[in-house]
């Protein structure tokens, strides 16, 4: 990370397979219109609930791109 | 969310098989007694290790749910 | 846990398959060279993105074990 | 506060009002079936927004309440 | 929230009215340039004083947009 | 831990004794209806002062129990 | 901001009207004593109940005062 | 509370005895100088350790008191 | 402040000179693109280590600028 | 403190007595095999609860020693 | 730190040369009207942006002092 | 980080100089004795005053190493 600057972005993604699934899905839909995304940070993970169950995964996380040769 | 009061409660769940089993585990016991369960969130991760292998999950968690019409 | 004293150490693991084998990966290193391991916590759960996937999932994690009978 | 032991419970409310309307009708609805109410603390406040306007204020808070002559 | 992806910025908004016009002022700010915002969460309350009085209630929160159509 | 699930409550004792005669106070109240009381937490210590003197050491606490085989 | 150093001092303020009224009498109390008062910051706003209604807020604040030319 | 405003302050006492005393001297020694102290709130223990035995406790502590009638 | 609303972004910069360079790097490359930055926050210092010197110092800051008239 | 290096370690003890004891229990257990101890930090306080009655008090704590001299 | 009472006050220092000089410039303001001051911690860094480029550092910080002798 | 493990250690260093000086004594010190020590993260920082000066920055700080092959 020597000489680089990097900015960070905060996103919601969710799934209905689990948490792993919710993380890939945010960082793919991010990755559309960022380049050189780099790493990301689990903020939290929630979920909904229907009939007892867990329907849908959500997590915040940050995500980290390189800012220089933009 | 409009006009409803929630309560939440904090609950603590685990499972053998792993973190999203021992969510959903804690979400199906507080089912049995309470009704419109509508969304969980993930405070803590902890297992127990023997052997040096993960024994079980054990995740704490808080689960929301609809007081109005109780 | 009664007369028994812990000491934990903080622990960075990584796994290309998600959460839960980074934990185990952890702990299984620890367990080689320290004994009456007991429970672990996670602490922190991120990530390195390549070309917009999630390369390799890195947990923090706090690891307990049993001092007594060292 | 000498003597008495009391419980906290954690509720969120909503309001079209405001802030100190939505804590409001959380303390009322908790009152309907808890006695002893005696204080809250605001944790935390978010709100739904609808066409760049905030449609819904909503609270979250710890209610405590008098065990003793339960 | 089921299979959407949303994004969180920070902004600081103020008011000489007090809290609630200070969120809302920075919300139809926002509103202004970003399409489908849907949620805030008040992350602090400051407040500039002159002469013994409020005299600017200060706010920074939280504001989420749905990215998934843009 | 293995199967069981555990719900939290949150409570708060006092006691001119000191802390740890408010934890056992907190807990004995909380005994006489909840069964399974297997652990606390202590969340905070403050306390009253009149002349001078502490009057009441007051604590927050938190209790956990189990639900299974209730 | 540039060359001056302030201090800042943590006040409880009350008010049966809401959470602003609270911060302005904390502010004007505190005004009688301390000159050049600059900014406050909002760290916890509590309450007391009386018969399900909401009896008077109460807010906790740091409030921030330039020392120079004192 | 109601009409009252309260200044706290934060102190750090000592004791060989323990953690009550420390709490304890700390508040007499604010009681010299400071009327109308009411609450405190404990923040963090801390102790010096000599020869494998703690020879201080050393505890940090808010202390709230009022200003109304100063 | 007063009737401006500003937004921040989170930027990680860092320099082999040491902290204040590393922030002054991450300001500079994020005035390429945005205008009206006032202030910064820093929220984390960290450093990368190459044979037992630090090889660079890296700070994540909170940056924060008008909107107004953009 | 001036120019030595110190390390801190983090320990569970546990104690049928209270708090203090536990502890002096965990800060003995370290003195066994560690040189130089010279503070700790209690960072939590836990206890098993069996029959209404707090078994075992469970402090988590960190304890600092000199480097310098091994 | 035996026997002794400490009182720790928040300070804000800036300067237009870094983050040490800010806490220096403080901590000498606070000398000119407090004995015995003996620690610093600092809270906070922020730094104010004019140009592109850090204007001034500004630190908040906790100075701690001994209250026995005044 | 892909498939390596590493473990972090906490440790006090302090200096005349400053903070940065304060962080390269300690993590010399540490490589005394450990080897591929990668990364460091400020966690406190601290000093000693005498004579209204500070006479010593003190930090605390955070030292990960890989643990793979030793």
């Amino acid at each position: 990370m020597s000489d680089h600057i990097y900015k960070t972005i905060e996103l919601v993604g969710s799934s209905t397979q689990g948490m792993e699934d919710a993380v890939q899905k945010a960082v793919s839909k991010a990755a559309e219109t960022v380049r050189n995304i780099r790493w990301f940070q689990l903020l939290d993970t929630r979920g909904h609930i229907e009939g007892g169950r867990v329907a849908h995964w959500q997590v915040t996380l940050k995500v980290g791109f390189r800012l220089d040769d933009e």
